[in-house]
């Protein structure tokens, strides 16, 4: 069960518009980088003056600059009069609350979609907001923190020449990215669903409040990847329908494909919500049945014994004159009785189907 | 907390377009202010007699009428006589019991929507309708009481010449007002999600009516505001697809951002009316746990302890004939069935795994 | 709580188009008024001989006849022929058991919609079927019984020269007489609501069937009043939209309104519907609380008393040779041992928060 | 409460479009009568050979043929052949386990839907298939069984020279037997629903088993009737709007007239529908209700007891030096404790409201 | 109830189009056989390089080519080079966990969907990833395993020279292949359902945990089917309404014949699916009216008894002056007061209705 941080809060009475880094944390200071290649060559450096992003504009080389950290409103509104950026789009960048989302501007797309992953070693849920401007010749990514998922993609690019990425452009690379982001989706909902699976056979044994929160702690895992997936694959058929310039016809089929991933991820996870949904049940059902059974259980030994009890409590009273007691075989017929009561309460509940 | 006045009742049988205030409460006298700017210039000035708001149709500068009481039915009036104002629009200004909508005339567009905001003082939610004309050159709103959220917008029309407001026009300043009025739905449902989160805690640890009465009492707020925010969202959809002439091409963007806060805003909502719900079934499951553990505690006391009874009082029987009785060794036997009996039970019932 | 009559009974197995009146009662003799009108002049007679309405046709007067009484197979074939009715049209004006609906027809437009209202002398609910034919320069109204709530209406029609209906012709008229139908909606479903409203705090505190079937007989008549304002609400957004000749230009945003007003009634017949939902879950809780309170005192009881109950049985038994008994302090020993079997439980409940 | 076959199996491994019965039983021999009219006159007779039918295809009269049996593929062939009927929908019309459907041809409209209705005899109810050819001149009807409900549209065939039926052709012939199918339908929810009316007493009053055995049998019965009555609902809608050839234009009226009535009868299965799940919510609540009633009647019980026969058997017990027991008024005494202990419970459950 | 493996988990990381088998077994040697026919003549072989498929595309015969066994990247390359099959329609071929769904190329239509069965021997239920790949003249088939339900199919097209299968092609072979599937589907639906039927009059007799379990298993594998049907209904909806060149006019019938058993098997999963919430919601009311009848015999004994005990034990207790006890009747007037007590009893449960 992870610990997601389910609402951050909105800023609010911001004119509209205002570049204000809305998040949990900071980075000390943001880093750029560049990897620019095309079929043959490939460059890459750290980009201190972010003014001299101008140059990769206007080269015939595909362009992906990488941003990691977003509170720098200085930073962003540089690289944003450099690539001609909608100053709403700035903001957004930089909010890092935002609801995933796609936007079709004239120059290029924007993209903002979650990045959720595990951490390897402390086994706690982390999630960062990935945002894309995705241009004609040139791609620039906007990461909360430093380190992320891509390494193995960039390895690609630095080594197989002539690989798709390296001939097919900027719409693929996008492609390759939120592949990778999605592909996260679906290892994290499958962790969670082994979990989920396990819990199953407790749901009927147990009957206490731990299984419950438990139970609960997943719900809000599920809803909390629900609320993610959901919009990401509202904006993904968009994309895979999009007569947008910046994306190629060859790249329509991957895009085809993304969306056959994000829809299975978002089935798996309304499918673990329907299994969750379940277990309550269940859960409900088995404390009923155990209920029946302890109630049956103390009703036949009320039963029985009560009447016993009387029986037992009338000759331990103390009249003076009181027949029976002075009889020869009073006690031995006082057992009989006894043993019959019983016998009669024994017959009555294998009448009922209680014993 | 808060109580949200839900239903206020219709007025019925009048009829209809009759300009008759439909509200709670009047002020004692409706005050007009008027806010007259261009990028370069401002001026401000309170208006006694509206049919003066004539001249400001015809001038270049934007125009922001705001006017604090809706009760008048003459000053209503005349104040759609002069910026030509369907009577059927006057009607739904004065009835502020209206359903949030938009509508498209042919010269102005015409939004109802609510303002609810929590009173800093008293710490209880307020409601106000709030009505805006939008025309070409001018915008015109109308509000139940003095007093409201939109003073940092006039400040920034105030102070800042060439700021955005200044230059985009009334659509922008429509935008700002409506973004204000979210921000607030937004500020507001936080509130209440803090207040909601916090109550999970107890919803498992105490099997009490005033916690349901919790549950069903922030229910109840969720359901008002979602009730308010629905039909908000809904027009602000057609807003940010609208074809209207009275909408520039450069404030469609923030329309469309709008649309994501109030998009946000109404799924909070729906996230917090299923956590409530979530609650209830916690609550319901956590009941019959508990339920659970109180009977197995009564059936484990009554199943060791009533045979047991029973067996002393057979000894306690006055018989005359009672050979056991004489025996020498009889007491201490009796302890040692006694002490078999209750080792069986609990070897019973550690076997029903009760134990 | 109302007594709908929820079902009545469909008339089968005859020939289609026929004209049968199908409904629960009859009046002795339909009555026929009629109402004709300009801006300037008005007349109002009661018809003996339907034939003679002819004249209405062609007259460039206003001309409203309404009809108390639909089942006369005879009159309304009459009226028909007038008018150039549909047989099928005529069926479904006497069968007053019909599902709300709008057909627009080459000559007419043809309405059914029942009205709902409370006998303000009995308390009780009735309902009534309304048939509207409106045609170009007349309205035709047909009702079950004696007795409407347009005489108001009438009034208007009768006093106000130059007023609305007086001047904007046939459509507005017919809007005219649906908003007082809808109000009548509103007004009930708000004389519902408040009584439901006053339910909620019965619902916590008691725990027997009065109160459950109360939020039943409620849930039905709210369920009775969904089902005829749904199909209302349908066709008055497709009047809304409708570009029926008969419509003019002007009556449009009267239609509007109505859809507004149509709307708010379908809402908060739905707010009332998951309100009793609600209820009966809070029922359902509040039952199981005080089922756990109820048992938790039970348990106590019984846990605490049963023990000592069997320590003093133990001592009331009747074994010659029992040591304790002769010793000089067994009495206050034997309730030193009860006392602290008692705080022992205590102290037990008290750490499973029982007390 | 009836017993509906549910689910027919399905054939299958066949090869597709193979004529081949599917079905609960067979007529020995299919019979084939013709009705064969125009506005002037009529002819009917029973056929022996199909392959004869070929001379009603060309003349100008309107033919109604009847098949009654569906298990003869060689039949269904020939008639098939003589018609130009797709050998797909030869294998529909025998398969009788079909969902409701209706197929545009070229030549003709196909419909298959099931008669529902309950035999007056044996007040049991049962189902058969009916499916209907629609030519342009010439209607073909198949039926499981001999006998049907058609019997009163003959007559009117028959006798009504210039009738609707005789006049206006296949159309309005086809519409005529569906209207009858339809009027069926209804009159079977009808008398469900009385059966499910009247079992609402029943509801709160009893907590057993057969109550719920009965809800969920009248459960079936409503799910079989949707089942059958949504796909006819579908294709009628089809049919209302549909531009074939097949379908005049006086007789589309007609078909929304049909509308109507299925529309009326699926919404009356959905309230029935409903109302079971009412009925269950009741039951549970009632049974809830009677819970804590038990509970409580027993915990007074039990609390008020027990502490008494604790006390008396304090002073049952045999301790020779027990000073209380020697004391003059001691029984007297004891008796006041006993009636102060009980008075004392008296005002503890007093003030708890359980008295 | 079946056992199926529900999620089978996603490769990660990977390359897009990377042709990596993902799934649960491999056979040892993938066997590719060819079936070529025209309606005169067939062949059929087993092929061992499959580069040799390339003449088939050339000739005028219809060729259906069958492969067994998916996990060999370099056959599904060789195949996909053969007939210029896109690489990311390869990695779906390998890829056994697919969504099912359809996708139209230029050459081909793409079809993945599941087979499911049941094992005759184990009775066990199996399933199995079928791809289709249907082109102008030829249709491949990729199958995990050795063994399908084709061979009839194959029989028909050997055996039956002018047969349908034999003269209309290749969309023709294609529907006749999935209709087999889907008859399948329909079949292993029909076998779950008969269980589920049976399990009906268990649910209310039984209170425990296994027939739970039981309904839990069957939702389980009902949500399975589900999940496979739901998708396969989907594409053959867009199937039947294609215009794809290469389905020909005279499989659009047979499409929509697809379409009407694909239908019925989603309904008949639905219906099952309401039929075991059904179940859920009778055991646990059925459970609930146990508890009542339970808790009602319970409080009869103890509110019979436990006065009666307590009446007893008060003329157990040994006060010396005890006054009743020296009655000369004072046993029978006991006796006398304790069976009033119990009329009284009985009297009192009578009125509740208890008894």
């Amino acid at each position: 069960m992870f610990q997601f941080n389910i609402f951050r809060k909105q800023s609010r009475g911001l004119a509209p518009g205002s570049r204000i880094f809305v998040g949990d944390q900071k980075m000390d200071v943001p880093r750029t980088t560049v990897m620019d290649f095309n079929p043959e060559d490939i460059q890459e450096k750290e980009i201190v003056d972010v003014a001299g992003l101008g140059e990769y504009k206007t080269t015939n080389n595909f362009t992906w600059i990488n941003v990691d950290g977003v509170h720098d409103p200085i930073l962003i509104e540089k690289i944003g009069n450099v690539f001609d950026i909608d100053s709403l789009v700035q903001e957004d960048i930089m909010n890092t609350t935002h609801r995933p989302k796609m936007e079709e501007h004239e120059d290029y797309l924007f993209i903002v979609m979650p990045m959720v992953w595990m951490d390897e070693k402390t086994r706690k849920e982390n999630s960062e907001q990935l945002s894309l401007i995705i241009g004609q010749n040139y791609l620039i990514s906007f990461q909360e923190k430093t380190g992320d998922f891509f390494e193995p993609l960039r390895e690609r690019i630095r080594k197989r020449k002539g690989s798709r990425v390296r001939t097919l452009g900027i719409d693929y690379l996008a492609y390759a990215i939120m592949d990778i982001v999605i592909d996260n989706y679906l290892h994290l909902i499958d962790l969670l669903g082994d979990q989920i699976e396990d819990l199953e056979d407790d749901v009927l044994d147990d009957v206490d409040n731990e299984i419950i929160s438990k139970i609960n702690g997943f719900k809000r895992d599920i809803n909390y990847l629900r609320k993610r997936v959901r919009p990401v694959r509202e904006f993904i058929i968009l994309l895979s329908k999009s007569e947008s310039d910046l994306l190629s016809h060859t790249t329509i089929p991957f895009m085809k494909d993304l969306h056959d991933h994000i829809q299975n991820a978002y089935e798996n996870v309304e499918t673990y919500r329907e299994m969750l949904t379940d277990y309550l049940t269940l859960y409900h059902t088995g404390a009923s049945t155990k209920l029946n059974d302890i109630l049956r259980i103390l009703t036949i030994f009320s039963a029985i014994f009560i009447p016993l009890t009387f029986i037992a409590g009338v000759y331990g009273t103390n009249f003076q004159y009181f027949p029976e007691l002075q009889l020869r075989y009073a006690y031995p017929i006082f057992w009989a009785v006894l043993i019959m009561v019983t016998i009669g309460m024994f017959i009555f509940f294998k009448r009922k189907k209680w014993l």
